[in-house]
């Protein structure tokens, strides 16, 4: 019997609802959809990093950086990052950021796949990711 | 090797096209994307629970549910929820429906991760849920 | 240590960013967010199928197909697709199209669970796929 263990950095503001910000169990590490929230202040709400979509992604590729590695794992282990961007116009600006990070990080495995797709987020979010990563 | 079993409860219609409403290969789940559908009744065609967000939500849980436990898994072992709204304004009534709804359920392991997005869906449903699930 | 293979097959363009068409760990395979794009040819911008659902369908899974080959894998080891509709009026003729190509692939096992919502896609793309695999 593995255990599943839910993933809590002490960054991040509480979940709006009963899911876990991220999970482990055994190999597997699943990533909740992270947006651009700065990290946490106690007794107040959560904040977006920023109006841009420079600031909102960044934030949010730390958001998600800190699950993997409260998680034990890290970008070398992502499988599939899933990309919500609100508007097809911030598509090639996604990717530059994107590219620009990536290469920061210093990745030695092979960059995750990825599927970007355009929908709907709640007022004043550009970006939301998620991750699935596998261990070992 | 492993054997690829597919799932599918007696409640369920049949899907319309070949895809499974779930499947199972070793420890590994997949629930479908579930809507918020009566249980199946021979010869008619696939009923809606209601016109409101909490009948299609509640269903629709009952649906993911039921596929979960017809190839022997449950809630516990969900390690993410995609959940698809058509509309933002949902969002807080959703929540409060997934917190009645996980609370009544008595999990013993930690909630599942969640993504949360607003997308297009047939006309009629306001919600769509699925699932991966991972067991042992 | 198990280690994580990029996919990418000959067919492909290079991806617009610091992502794989496709990943590989142990027996998990994930494929990219594959669209209607021609096989490469060099030095030429991708080109799309052609402007219908149909051709981009068909091309859609051919360049799925090709990354999961490329890993390894095969349809039968498909767990999950996702596919992404720009326009709800596409579901019945996407089915159509969706149930005679896998009807033509004679799979072996059943077939894979899936997951439809209707998002916002670059200009001219009508359809986007990506899939989870398990082998073993």
């Amino acid at each position: 019997m593995t255990e599943k263990i839910a993933i809590t950095p002490s960054t991040h503001t509480a979940p709006p609802a009963r899911f876990s910000h991220g999970v482990r169990k055994g190999d597997i590490l699943q990533v909740a959809g992270q947006v651009g929230f700065l990290p946490a202040v106690e007794g107040r709400a959560p904040e977006v990093a920023g109006p841009s979509l420079r600031e909102q992604t960044l934030q949010t590729f730390a958001n998600v950086k800190a699950v993997l590695e409260e998680g034990g794992a890290g970008w070398d282990d992502v499988m599939m990052m899933r990309v919500y961007l609100t508007d097809v116009d911030h598509f090639a600006e996604m990717n530059e950021i994107y590219n620009a990070y990536f290469e920061e990080q210093h990745l030695k495995a092979p960059a995750a796949a990825r599927t970007t797709v355009y929908v709907g987020l709640p007022k004043g979010l550009l970006i939301e990711i998620d991750a699935l990563a596998v261990l070992g």
